[in-house]
């Protein structure tokens, strides 16, 4: 019976994967001391100024229906935040609330991509964003990018061989999840012009812009090289730069002719944010830069420390990375699906198996270091000690 | 240039239609003392006891990551009060939360619905279930019910002979959205009975369930006649019962063997709901059946008022409805989208177009009477007036 409730469903709906970091979740969640850095947020709550706007908002009676694009307080905030960012000015009508980052992708590609078209990924990948193709019915092509002794790079000649007649969408996430990879303003206008080229729709995934450890104060972006009659959408989320991953906010930033389909799309989706989300959105916005600073000051003291460690064990192989994923692979371990299991039983650390990235992340594991020093340490301690044992090199 | 922009979207995208109550939105949204009755809420802000549960949560830092498919308690308190709404008992793992009623149709739409199939829609019907039918690409087939003396009705055998061999999904809302039919059992078991012989999905919104004022404590329900092997998927909300449209949450109940893909659906489109959200839906639940009683209660007085009024005038044809909208011809007045806009000018009463629900809603208009009783009677007072000045019939 049961059976046969799944069997008649859509195959797109059978076909979507399930997460390949849901199975170490599931395995490891309960043990006991074991540090969680396999899922792609930091330990700290969303600051208190944050929640109390929505609290405000809440007590004030703000429960009602509200527009479907947006408040507007809160798309002006966008504009001002951009603005800030990137040194241009932003027209508040390019900004679209989403129920979330991914809700924001999946906005996008409703709008770009369906049965008979093409979307190409650079892999290894946030693996949202193919899933959400293939519901689509749309055919993802993924584009592995090389590791080599310079660290992850994007083979511009392997992508533009990856373009066919299908293909309608070029999607890229600098910084990287899982890699780290941060694309160079060279590497933007490489692809930029490639979507020039072909008409190709680019969806820009820059939601990690500011987790940049060389002392910019952001990653190159394609508002650096795009011009308003360049193809390119932007899907963002209020969950990483704010501490804000339970919430469930994004955003969506693209041409204003695309408003009304925008709204449509939301309406007959999650048919808006609510308002009281909103208004958290919008002081995380207005007064949030001193958090964001503080959070890139603690994800890099705690990058420093787990990069040096696993360095100096001379065992471990990885890019320094951007964004705040380590993503590494093990001398002798290709299995990294299984290593993922081991890690919680043998170091009591819970990392996400490469794979779950794409078949390009085979052998890797990805380390979120979103957290306070003191947890880095920790696991740095364990992983070595666990290299140590693995090797028969402890003496103790 | 973006024209441009336009030209290249998915034609789904395109195809998605605006609501047709959105341009009578914007036309009356300022007017001075214009009561709105247009939109599917009431006038009732979110009882504090659930904004709360909310505020706690938050205070608390519950801002991370959590299941996919709903927190635990909450799918618990949903079955709680199935268990009392239904006199069944229900398992937890039958339901799953989403982000909004529309992202449960959503979600429930892409597990059903593709290209080359149809879903059957008797209308008048709110209209999202048909557009993001056809934003997957389904053929919507709508089935225009009857009006007569005896009110609303669906005729089963003009239903059963839409049915074609790519037929997979049947919709059936009621108490109905914008009509107030209410199916009764022998409805629902014909419905039931034409489902089975052809194998398809029944989607079932029974979100006005509550909304019923003959004295019985809920609608006749697919609960009271479906039994385990029927396909039968609800689609649920908070937004009504607990006067929570703003917040967008929902739930589906379905069997426990689809939890697998309705939990990547939701990954894949909103990745969850926040559990201070949750937790004020769990007080909803747990804690709401005096708030609820109280709302019908109200609604229940506020129509009898609007009812008696129009009636008494001779000129305005409708059936006595339940959920809280009522749905009326005025004698003489064929194109209701202009009478919409008429009636904000010249009555200062905002209502639906009843072609916003399809085409067999053209000649009617939509009042939503969740509002307190002082308002319906200045709302009757104003359409009784407006309809005495339209025929000349005022003496001062």
């Amino acid at each position: 019976m049961s059976a046969d409730f799944l069997a008649s469903l859509r195959p797109e709906a059978l076909g979507a994967p399930p997460s390949g970091i849901v199975e170490v979740m599931n395995y490891g969640r309960t043990r006991e001391g074991l540090i969680p850095l396999w899922a792609g947020e930091g330990d700290l709550p969303t600051p208190r100024f944050i929640a109390d706007a929505a609290t405000r908002s809440l007590a004030a009676g703000e429960t009602f229906y509200t527009w479907q694009r947006g408040i507007p307080e809160l798309r002006t905030a966008l504009a001002r935040y951009h603005e800030r960012l990137f040194g241009q000015s932003f027209d508040p009508e390019r900004f679209y609330v989403t129920g979330s980052g991914m809700h924001a992708i999946q906005t996008v590609l409703t709008a770009l991509a369906g049965p008979g078209d093409e979307v190409i990924v650079p892999t290894p990948a946030w693996p949202n964003f193919a899933a959400a193709s293939g519901l689509r019915g749309a055919r993802v092509v993924e584009v592995p990018m090389n590791f080599g002794n310079a660290g992850w790079s994007l083979d511009f000649d392997r992508l533009a061989a990856a373009v066919t007649p299908a293909t309608r969408v070029l999607f890229l996430n600098s910084p990287c999840n899982p890699t780290g990879w941060t694309a160079t303003r060279a590497d933007l206008e490489a692809m930029l012009a490639l979507a020039r080229r072909h008409g190709l729709w680019i969806v820009a995934d820059e939601v990690y812009t500011r987790f940049v450890y060389d002392g910019a104060f952001r990653a190159p972006s394609f508002h650096d090289v795009a011009t308003a009659e360049d193809r390119v959408i932007y899907v963002n989320t209020f969950s990483k730069n704010w501490a804000m991953t339970g919430w469930r906010i994004g955003w969506i930033e693209a041409d204003p002719s695309l408003g009304p389909v925008i709204e449509n799309l939301i309406q007959y989706s999650s048919s808006g944010v609510a308002v009281f989300m909103q208004r958290a959105a919008v002081a995380a916005l207005d007064h949030g830069d001193e958090f964001i600073a503080h959070q890139i000051d603690r994800a890099g003291a705690s990058r420093k420390i787990i990069v040096d460690a696993l360095r100096a064990t001379g065992k471990v192989r990885f890019a320094d990375p951007g964004a705040f994923y380590l993503f590494f692979s093990v001398d002798g371990e290709t299995d990294t699906s299984k290593l993922g299991l081991r890690l919680v039983d043998e170091a009591n650390v819970g990392l996400a198996p490469g794979t779950a990235f794409g078949a390009a992340g085979q052998g890797f594991l990805r380390l979120c270091f979103a957290r306070g020093p003191d947890s880095l340490s920790e696991v740095a301690r364990r992983l070595v000690k666990w290299l140590e044992i693995r090797d028969g090199l402890r003496s103790k």
